[in-house]
């Protein structure tokens, strides 16, 4: 058996004992693509093991995550620190390295997490981008600082997904050519022959996205045929390339080529059969011949040297481009510019009253100004989400140096890639639609919290505020969804000072995405708001001794909420809270005394109740859909003016408010 | 000017009028399709004005519902009295009859809800899939009681979203051959031009699907072609078509081919100026000629002649078919099958453990059985979900009786088909995936909701529970939205008695979806657990006199409580709430008598604490995301066994509850 025919095998097995010490996951497509890895890790892939911070390394995804024994286990073959023997036993075990699908903050050398379908694909869109846009930004006609590609494997469920299609649409638009996917066409998926849904002429789909469109006949074994095909896809420099590797799932297995091998173990008997199959003892297990592994270890000398010559060509650009290198270094650590927080626009009451989606206009203007890592767009609605930028021009393939990306109307794949763009390092993604439309793009977003993007999602037209639209894009239940995700800052900002205050938190986090939610409507400029008190999450802006209650309100609300406390009679103190998130961490005092017990407190908010009586003992929200007419109706209709909210205060202070009362007001928060 | 011409010169005229009375909509795209909608009202389309519930009619979908200015006008036109003069000059009202995108439930006549993009598309495709499997349950040779086609219109909006390209690529392997769509190609979103972002070739892509792919050079005024465009449609019979119809947007604005007549009024110039240019009166507002007026309203009486053929053919097919025919009707009533709650499995103490995706299989296999109107399918997760179906075989185009639908990787578009199916009529659909993926489908259930789709929505794998495949796929935040969003159930059953019951609260909806989180783990069978219970949304299933502390719990945790309590020293009433919406619809006395004022109430749920508050003073909840393991590792971990759970109430009780009863225990439910 030859050396490659042996690495091979060896990929198959382990994957096999991988899965089946596991006694969960999925051997299927690590065996079948077992020779489209060694092609790439063994020959094809710029990388080191022992740098996988590596700024100049290929980028690598794995968008049919669930095949994740396989990364783990070329990981351990070429020798990354994070990936030992010891780690490929205790895959999937609770709180190991080697986790059910691969997880950026679990492993070093991971670039996105995967397993939702789809997602993976389209983060390497963003990671392709990304690499041409800091490649048009700093490379020199001596010195390619960036100068990589963008690798994916993917399956079929890849292909099917819509976020995929969008992405890859996106991608052939953008001429991305050094984007090339290695598609596992195996004809298999979970219920199972593709004949069942899925009988599309993919090939011909990428080709009217504009993609090359490749074939490998026998990508079980025929390395020379893939690695000509990855030669053919480095040539093409117009258009990401596709290559259809025909292979057969759980190859060598005795169910290989059916659904049977796709998510659950072999079983030993198989597996025994597997390993005589390729001449290996069957008994052995976990077993890799020393000259597979010494081939492959020879990556981490590889690896090295190729680190070093690149840095030893780094410094020299460092030494003649100064600025650019510094700008580099700072962008890549996530440091902001030196006084940044300078270009934050405040204002005073009696300023004049703007939407908060063109006061965030404001603000991100006056950082993309200074914060060259600002890139990002809309999903289309680039008029309406006040997300131009005034000092660049459109990303596009004639121009890779622009900041602004038009993403068309593709919110799903929109955010998918700017996780990529993230994850890829040095950017600061933005991106943009209707609030409610957070929905078609909500993966991308729990994604990007789970993995630890700072990725900036600028959502506009709030609220019932937005008026003819109708109830189709009006939301209700969207910010409560952001709320009850984990690290991800849900910010509705009330006024000019909030939008500030809210674009200042977002901008210092390091692993945590933020979402804003912003008026379409214009609102007043308030007495007591302040960046400030945005970070503490939730702060009072008008306070009275003993007041009656305390009314809570977020965004347009509390404009409305001060208006009202002037109809009642009695003493109201109201609370902003933009991010309640950030007002759970500040520690109990404050919370008890913007908060106190005993105090009845309501809150006030056009959106579904769900969180608020971890704060409030009665919420004023909507409780259906919201119509079509003028904004300032459909408030109104929905008792969202001054007068009803203080109708309505009034009427609960004396009802139900009065029985609560006589047993206490304790709020959870 | 001919006839014709005319027409569409009102069409053009009329919705710039509307528009502009309105002060708010998008004129352009009416404007540009003025001729495609004449030739499919005036011509094409088979309906009757005065009976728009009409069995027979074929479907029309405006999947670009920001044109619904041309909707109202046309069913105006030819007589609908849904939309009169009036409510056209009340265009975008608060609460008219013409909102700003069309609304099912607000307007009769419309069949589906449209407005975010690429959601009418994949409607669509659901009302295709479905006239073509009641043709083939209940069609006789001699009789087609089910025999029309599904027309779409569209615009590059729904073309670049993702659910569309899922859903279409299922139309072209199903052949729905009576799925006619007329895309609006008028190279322009509102961003601007699309060569912005949306260059690849669609016709290239459709015919990739497996459609037919036409064009219509000029599709403003050949309205000769386009009727030949659909005559080929209509004779292809094996795919679906799509007719590329070319138009220039806000056709005889001074503006038109602009992003400037997409989403505002032209104004009163422009206006006159289009109206000078179709030789009508420039000052004349909402003007109709009486020969155009005459010749559109001539559809009332050619529809009622068709519903009168119609209705004899129908009667002698009820003649002949009686048994057929009496299903067809208690289907399109929405009646369920005599005895139905008859086949609901029962569960006592002791019987077997099951998760609850089992006995959810169960009853939806004892359902399936009697009522034929139970179709649907999973998202490539069949096994999983456990949502196959004995008592039929897949739909498929060579198995069109079948009910079993294979969705592929595609949740967003299986998602939308199924609305779609639920409005042809007759239908009851229900759709599969992990409840964590809810989230890649979840414009969809907003939309049945919204719209009133009886929807089943079966989300299995719905907790850390699920184990290995670790925190991508573990659900925290999924419960929240399905709760937040009006109009939905969101039903967590514990164990088989409850499995049956949501099933059973689900099937008596007329307008209302349901969501079921299903365990991938097995469950015990409960004492205290019933059908009647989950009616009431929550129910005491272990009642203590004066308890130290009522604890409840949802789906998997409830059994976990009655194990805690049992731990530890003192009283502990426990509460399942299988649907907390149901039970705020309760009579206050008994919500009351369930969670009473003065006891500590603790809530036990492995999700994200959002809604708790509401109901509890105290939640155990998700603070985090969850980790890849075995799924009672991960519990572990989390703090969800009894164990675990007993000492976290303990501690609570001890502190922070101590000082919380200080201060009273007011819930707000
Ligand atoms: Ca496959
Ligand atoms: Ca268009």
């Amino acid at each position: 058996m030859s050396l490659e025919s042996k690495q091979i095998a060896t990929i198959r097995t382990l994957a096999a004992d991988v899965v089946q010490k596991a006694n969960s996951g999925h051997p299927g497509a690590p065996m079948g693509m077992a020779a489209m890895a060694h092609v790439l890790w063994g020959e094809v892939m710029k990388y080191s093991p022992k740098n996988p911070d590596w700024m100049g390394k290929d980028r690598f995804v794995l968008s049919n995550g669930h095949s994740c024994a396989l990364q783990y286990l070329m990981m351990y073959l070429t020798g990354y620190d994070s990936v030992g023997m010891d780690d490929l036993k205790k895959f999937r075990v609770c709180r190991s390295r080697t986790p059910g699908h691969p997880e950026r903050h679990a492993t070093k050398g991971i670039e996105v997490s995967t397993g939702p379908l789809g997602q993976g694909i389209s983060n390497a869109v963003g990671l392709a981008i990304a690499e041409s846009h800091m490649a048009a930004t700093y490379n020199k006609p001596d010195f390619k600082v960036f100068n990589n590609f963008t690798y994916v494997l993917c399956g079929d469920g890849c292909m099917q997904e819509g976020v995929a299609s969008e992405a890859c649409s996106l991608a052939g638009h953008l001429k991305l050519g050094k984007l090339i996917v290695l598609y596992d066409d195996n004809n298999i998926t979970i219920d199972g022959d593709t004949d069942l849904s899925f009988t599309e002429d993919v090939g011909k789909r990428f080709e009217a996205y504009g993609w090359q469109v490749l074939e490998v006949k026998d990508a079980n074994h025929d390395t020379e045929a893939i690695k000509a095909a990855i030669v053919l896809a480095k040539q093409e420099t117009e258009k990401p390339t596709i290559i259809k590797c025909k292979t057969v799932i759980g190859f060598g297995s005795s169910k290989e080529g059916t659904h049977g091998v796709h998510g659950a173990p072999l079983g030993e008997d198989d597996i025994a059969q597997v390993k005589e199959k390729f001449g290996f003892d069957s008994k052995q297990k976990f077993f890799v011949p020393e000259e597979v592994l010494s081939a492959y270890r020879g990556k981490i000398d590889e690896g090295k040297k190729m680190v070093a010559e690149y840095e030893k060509m780094y410094s020299k650009y460092e030494a003649k481009y100064a600025k650019e290198a510094a700008e580099i270094k700072r962008r890549f650590a996530q440091k902001l510019p030196e006084g940044w927080e300078d270009v934050l626009p405040t204002y005073k009451p009696g300023d004049k009253a703007l939407a908060t989606r063109s006061l965030s206009g404001k603000v991100l203007n006056a950082l993309a100004n200074i914060m060259p890592e600002l890139v990002g767009g809309s999903a289309d609605l680039t008029p309406s989400n006040k997300t131009a930028l005034g000092c660049t021009v459109d990303y596009q393939s004639t121009s890779p140096q622009g900041r602004y990306i038009r993403f068309g109307v593709r919110e799903h794949g929109m955010g998918a890639i700017g996780n990529g763009l993230h994850a890829y390092g040095g950017i600061v993604p933005f991106t943009a639609t209707f609030l409610t439309f957070i929905e078609y793009m909500f993966p991308a977003v729990r994604l990007a919290a789970l993995s630890g993007h700072k990725h900036i999602f600028i959502m506009t037209h709030d609220s019932l505020g937005i008026g003819e639209d109708g109830p189709t894009h009006q939301p209700i239940e969207q910010v409560n969804i952001v709320r009850a995700t984990p690290n991800v800052l849900m910010f509705r900002p009330a006024d000019g000072n909030e939008t500030s205050g809210a674009y200042k938190v977002a901008m210092e986090q390091e692993d945590t995405p933020s979402v804003l939610a912003l008026s379409r409507q214009n609102l007043p400029q308030l007495a007591g708001t302040s960046i400030e008190g945005v970070s503490k999450g939730a702060y009072t802006i008008v306070e009275e001794k003993d007041p009656d209650a305390i009314l809570i309100a977020t965004g347009s609300e509390v404009a409305l909420c001060v208006e009202a406390a002037k109809l009642l009679e009695g003493k109201f103190s109201i609370v902003s809270m933009p991010c309640a998130k950030l007002f759970d961490e500040q520690p109990i005092e404050y919370r008890r005394k913007v908060l106190p017990f005993k105090t009845p407190i309501i809150a006030v908010e056009m959106a579904a109740a769900s969180g608020w009586y971890k704060y409030a003992n009665h919420a004023i929200v909507m409780r259906t859909f919201g119509v079509s007419g003028k904004g300032s109706h459909c408030m109104d209709y929905f008792g969202f003016t001054p007068k009803k909210i203080a109708g309505s205060i009034k009427e609960w202070l004396g009802n139900a408010g009065k029985e609560m009362k006589s047993h206490g007001f304790a709020v959870a928060a």
